[in-house]
């Protein structure tokens, strides 16, 4: 069983601000996204965290390992070196989607996304140290098979693109219906989901259910621990074992000492 | 009719490099990409261009201003302050998505995106500065209607993203297929596209389409001028009308004395 | 008694680096310094740390609380996201001068700052968790009085910094020589000194000496922690006390349940 | 004769915003002067200017080649993306110190750098496209004679900050007061300073004068060029030229077709 933590992050009152007192220059927006961006998931990398960019205005954290003390700090830096603040919601539960569900629902209770007396809140619970186990966060890696070969070199930019783009639906409409697990694109060809302790049988499935729907041929790595640092290594090293030895799925546990 | 130059901008044999020796930490990966993003999105829009970020390892530049010169100053910085290079493709056409596919093939061209000898290629033709017009680019901004209402502070987090992604993949798809438009998703509920001189009735028609497919309510802002920046700016006031006057479709040109 | 544990970090091989194949241009120098420092401090100050620039390519951080793998993690997150790498030597001493003096040996037993064999090294050793205590780091936060209107709104720019910066050179060389304390520019007319548990009226005798030399008028605020951070920020309360008071020294603890 | 043209960048009102609500932590004060730095010498350098940390909160421009409009754009994506804004005074003279001193009354004379009220103002004229020639940038390259040998790898890296801040002062103030030069450090054992058109013989006496003083051996590049990049690359070149052939100052003309 695993027991993810998950934090919505969200940039308080981010729409009115980009048009406020006009609308900002694109490339200024974009800049302060992708800076916001690196910024948060350095913070919560460090504590072995994961963070997923997502609509860049909410973000979602896998989580598990920092406490509220750890959120808040990453608040009072960012509400110090931005011109914006973030609000929180955080929630653990057994699968990915309920804890997603409840950490918005935490947000959500605190005001709205557009409120603009609603600042740097952070709302929610997070994991007690009593209450963690080292098989607490699931992380399936998945990447195609020869993408670079067969989209990037082949078709043009854009093509390439929007079927990677289709496939990433695809996998993860499948993944949230069916199996409550939360995937997210993370570049290239890669998507990354946290997962609710699915075996390989379900992963298997998993990947000719895709390759059927939109020929999209996948190759899946697993990994388990404690955080998402441990479990994204594992799956990662499960991910180029799959490259070495033309496999599609293979799952590992982290490495005991692993960082 | 518009010209608008597009650039191709690709991580050089980035696959490989992620997973070399050993896989290295997402979040060091995350923070890279967002990082590179953050520069050239600047680099870009300081001479008045726009950057999207596409697949982050492919990025896609509407380059209308920049010539080689400032391409390969770009290239010349990243690979100064970077453990990777970046190579371009670059190509003007009467449609993006005709320029997109000429940029791609430049740069294919070069060696392939797995290459390890290929390193900072600058491939392609800019637009000389007599073959420039004050009407080379068309930019139609996006957005949902009462996005925030109906998604971000109604359903939960992974639900809003899902609903946001498929409303971009069709109206993606669409403007592709129908338009030779290039339509790239910018963060929260935002659509920046890249137009070769649609009319008001081709943007109405096109509203209707997404909101009978997907029940998305768009309203749409285009703007045109010389520079991703002119047009964008012009997009932007006219999506701010949209909003003011509860319309779904306006438009206007760039100022003249606009930056 | 003091016990700051001090950390040297200096970037390998730098020297070369910025001419080969040849010599880069200053911009992108510059920028890829500040860069790599701004990312550094955020590390070492997530984990309640402090790091002063000093010359840009040797960096000192005082970092009680960090141990061997805190150090390891920050150096591979810098060896995968930069184009250079950072070596770094650790100790802790009674003193700050003796603390960095073994750092530095520790740091150069393993290499020229010019071997290029000599990358991401790590020498020398941590505190243990029960060799801490409360009051390892002591802090003192210099100002000059009324400093805006007496230099940047009075002097020329490069005059004003002249006066500032013959100030840091008489009060760092005096703390250096006499009191073992080691004293770091750290923006506008802010000096941060790590000391080794010195008295109110020692800083008096202090505060006086430096006026007598270079005219220039100081107010001190001293403080006492576990940490870079707690120290740090109970000296920065008691500077606010002496702009209050308008007097010269003011010294505080650290508050117990500060961050 | 030379003609630089020099931009005072000031944060507005940093001192009682780093202290507002509270004293912010240090690490994140830090973090955001580095990061608007690096920000800050990019969009200068992209238009061939250098910028000068100085006191961090006061930085100095190099800018012939940016006119008012470069100076605007700067200023509004910072005032974008940062919690502060920046304040510019700007102006060319025959001399640096000439231009500094205007530079800096244009920007008093809008008020103080602790004035609330003073945001994001510019103040002062560039030099028009027909008043600028190709000669109107010196720059001087200097660093110690074998620095890393005999300070970075001999001395404790205090002593040897210590030793390179002393060689500093001295040079720049003898610069200042005897040449109209400017000076500043810009990491390692460089300086680089902005020069009203000295000959070989007067670096060579100054040479002297610091070696005499300090014992301190400099090395000199000399470089002319219209912008600060065409100027500044031909110094380094200069000076790699005194690393070759162990000479002590050697001088070049920008090359004609450089960047």
């Amino acid at each position: 069983m695993t027991q993810p933590q998950l934090t919505l992050v969200q940039i308080d009152n981010y729409g009115p601000w980009t048009a406020t007192p006009e609308p900002r220059p694109e490339c200024d927006i974009q800049a302060l996204q992708a800076e916001l961006f690196a910024d948060l998931v350095q913070f919560v990398g460090r504590q072995s965290g994961y963070l997923f960019p997502v609509r860049f205005d909410n973000m979602v954290g896998l989580t598990n390992g920092l406490d509220r003390d750890d959120h808040a700090r990453i608040q009072a830096s960012i509400a110090t070196r931005y011109p914006v603040t973030v609000s929180m919601g955080v929630a653990a539960a057994r699968t990915p989607t309920g804890a997603l569900s409840r950490a918005t629902a935490n947000l959500q209770a605190a005001g709205s996304a557009q409120d603009d007396t609603r600042r740097s809140v952070l709302r929610g619970e997070t994991l007690g140290e009593n209450d963690r186990r080292e098989t607490d966060v699931q992380i399936a890696h998945f990447d195609a098979v020869d993408a670079t070969a067969r989209y990037t070199d082949e078709l043009d930019a854009f093509e390439a693109h929007r079927r990677i783009t289709r496939g990433y639906v695809t996998l993860a409409d499948h993944l949230y219906e069916h199996y409550d697990a939360l995937a997210f694109f993370v570049g290239g060809d890669n998507v990354i989901a946290i997962s609710p302790g699915l075996g390989r049988d379900e992963y298997r499935a998993f990947v000719d259910h895709v390759e059927d729907a939109v020929s999209l041929p996948l190759q899946i790595g697993v990994g388990r621990g404690a955080t998402a640092r441990q479990a994204g290594m594992a799956a990662k090293r499960a991910l180029e074992a799959c490259r070495e030895d033309e496999t599609r799925v293979e799952t590992t546990a982290a490495t005991r000492h692993g960082p």
